[in-house]
């Protein structure tokens, strides 16, 4: 049993999904940890290695209304009152659209020390592990990451400036929304405009599919690609598989 | 002596500066490597754990002309050629303003296996570790991640479009800019644009400055901040500190 009940938050992103993408901080931190309250996003592979710890799930799954924020906020300050050092363990990095600073504003309220170990988040890795780097030279010199949600079919009001946005996109948890961010593309001219998407990043049953606004729908349904998934859009899409092409162009002194 | 010189390059991101802030996929890659070509922004504290290997250092030091990319890249292949498994250790991310991609091509062009291990890039670590989230309900809903350099006093092209860039904005290597990026808004009218500069982020001598257009580059003076930093504008700037006026607004059950 443990006797230390000083009350301890940390949050920890998990990365996209290898339970190998952790930081060493992170493993460190749920090796001490007294608690931990684990996302659906997280590979439970991972937390193989903590049995012994109280392992809470509070995440969504089929079938089961998930707890609300709010009372994940309240689990995770009364189980660090109750045992010591909760681990909250996010998938990819926690202030990457994860809440994670409510769960810091909340535990703050409580005057409970919080850290955070940022994660691997599946915006910049997600196009990695599709063999897309989100900044290239000559392709692209910034990068911009978003949310997609399309209640009714009706996309969010940041949706409608993507077609104008320089630079790479990253659109997270959109795959819902792909047709709808591919027909406003058609819609100023931009049907060749290159789209990729990646699904389940860096685990085994990872799929990667490219086209443009114009085929790219077509070709997700295609493949039977599911959420969790990422959506690059921009020129450095074209790099994929393009290192073949530059098999000439160097030469070793 | 090593036996097996079967070609093979891994590119690892070393993440922000902690040492411990390196995956654990990455840790096992610099294990398993012959040698490791790392760069000025990798913490040398993490190389004490490899010195059995052939260190090679190619980064930017003062006083001495850094090495060509052109020439990291022979570099690499050479040694993968002579020595089987080179690991290219980078700051931060691979592919974040990283020049990641063309080595990938570059070794691609020998038929030489490449693996990438993504990173903790600064562009979301930075801002946490200041106490910044990058995305937070009510503020953000996006970001935006940028590099900046200003030859002879003047912005690139794309800096000139953020004051009217929706979101967090990341300015990473921007620091020789800001007082330029700052006037860029203040003569849109925007005096008042939250501004945060991270210096040095997750490592011990890290400072953090907060001001807004119109007073971060003097506060940023005064503080005496040098790079590495990263420059953080936008609404979540003033969530920093916001932790304690929250005390009152959540009840526990």
């Amino acid at each position: 049993m443990k006797r230390n009940k000083v009350p301890k938050i940390t949050l920890v992103g998990a990365g996209p999904g290898d339970p190998e993408l952790i930081t060493i901080k992170g493993y460190k931190a749920l090796s001490s940890a007294d608690v931990i309250l684990y996302d659906a996003l997280v590979n439970e592979t991972l937390l193989r290695d903590f049995q012994d710890k109280k392992l809470i799930f509070v995440g969504k799954r089929k079938g089961i209304t998930p707890l609300p924020q709010r009372e994940i906020n309240q689990l995770m300050v009364k189980k660090a009152m109750e045992f010591g050092h909760v681990v909250r363990l996010k998938g990819g990095d926690p202030f990457v659209f994860g809440r994670g600073f409510e769960e810091v504003q909340y535990a703050a309220a409580f005057s409970i020390p919080v850290e955070v170990v940022p994660g691997i988040s599946s915006a910049i890795s997600g196009p990695a592990f599709g063999g897309i780097p989100v900044t290239h030279r000559g392709f692209s010199t910034s990068f911009t990451v978003i949310t997609a949600t399309c209640s009714e079919g009706v996309p969010n009001g940041n949706l409608k400036k993507l077609p104008s946005t320089e630079g790479t996109i990253v659109v997270l948890m959109g795959l819902g929304c792909l047709e709808k961010i591919a027909e406003l593309f058609q819609a100023e001219g931009k049907q060749n405009q290159p789209f990729a998407v990646v699904s389940n990043a860096s685990l085994p049953n990872q799929k990667v599919v490219v086209g443009t606004a114009n085929t790219i729908v077509h070709r997700v349904r295609e493949a039977n690609v599911k959420a969790p998934a990422i959506i690059v859009i921009g020129e450095v899409v074209k790099l994929k598989n393009s290192v073949i092409l530059e098999e000439k162009s160097f030469v070793l002194n």
